[in-house]
């Protein structure tokens, strides 16, 4: 989805409450920097935040982390957060890749909402479902491990289905069309969602676990 | 799909060298039966038994048992192998729940093509990834399991995906549009399929497996 660059991007996030400078100094005591023994979920490429923040806003007894590379949207993500009070949210700009750098095994769930699905076989380390980035996870996660998947790509919906089983998640539940699944499943939707369903486009969603 | 009733079923299948009368008979001793050791691969609900048929002709050095509850699809099936030799071909007409009472740990791969999707939840007994039906699977694999499965019927794959995920089964390959794929996967197609296809339908495919 295109966005706007934003040339001040830096500065609005070190100006902006909700963003974790140094995530690296919160590392096992992200539940210090919430104040509560709340779960904390965390979304990789959360993008302009439109989902991490009404999830945030629906469900305050959870604390939510925003991961997002980009500075601009980043920044975009944060300008939707001015004069508002959502104690339970918090945002990072870095990399998905360094994760274990900032955080424990801290993570109840993560949320992957429509991940660059880099279709080319020579960018297949590059999706977030590839195995390093599942064990990357493990990494982080509290005891069981949660992943909730969205996207509208088909290719790389196929290509997580068989990680995921093969790293011996088992799924809770499968939508091949989450706008039109005869059992509803309560969801937010991110802006570039809200296009695809216009344009007709089905969502694909995944709800993923493995229990220890 | 539409099918004939053909009156005279029962004599059709009598006279088949085909048909296995009593595949009680041959528990644990299918080897025989074929006259080899090749591996036994088995599809419950053939209907009137286009793929077992090419798949036989396709892959001599295995052994293809196609089963099928309804006496008339079987008879076509039947049929169409009027004056044709193919040794490494078997049909039943016979219940798949009975399967447990036909073989032992002699199968190597069942194929599920298309089977009923019982969309409804009360018949979600009779869906063959039913978890019932995984469990009646197990007494007949010989020791990996392997499941190939092919639908048109969305809400059937989903359900199969979760079940299947849930039974512990892995992934090496899922298809969300089997004749789109970027990544060509060998296929005989069922005349029910054929129809598919043409009507713009996608096809949905699953390579799930267990191994010891």
């Amino acid at each position: 989805m295109e966005y706007n660059v934003i040339k001040d991007a830096k500065n609005i996030l070190n100006n902006s409450s909700y963003v974790v400078k140094n995530p690296q100094s919160n590392k096992n005591r992200w539940m210090q920097a919430f104040g509560n023994k709340n779960p904390i979920h965390l979304e990789l490429g959360m993008g302009r935040g439109e989902f991490i923040i009404e999830m945030a806003k629906k469900y305050p007894k959870i604390n939510f982390i925003g991961l997002e590379l980009n500075e601009s949207q980043t920044a975009t993500a944060v300008q939707k957060l001015v004069s508002k009070n959502i104690p339970n949210l918090k945002l990072i700009c870095g990399n998905a890749s360094d994760i274990a750098t900032m955080f424990g095994k801290e993570i109840d769930t993560i949320y992957l909402t429509f991940s660059e699905p880099w279709p080319k076989p020579i960018d297949e380390k590059k999706r977030f479902t590839h195995e390093s980035y599942l064990k990357l996870y493990d990494r982080v996660f509290k005891k069981n491990k949660h992943i909730i998947l969205k996207t509208d790509n088909k290719g790389l919906f196929q290509y997580s289905l068989e990680t995921l089983s093969q790293y011996w998640y088992t799924f809770k539940r499968v939508s091949l069309d989450l706008y039109n699944d005869e059992n509803p499943i309560s969801n937010l939707p991110t802006d570039w969602e809200i296009k695809c369903v216009k344009d007709g486009k089905p969502i694909y969603y995944l709800d993923a676990r493995f229990d220890e």
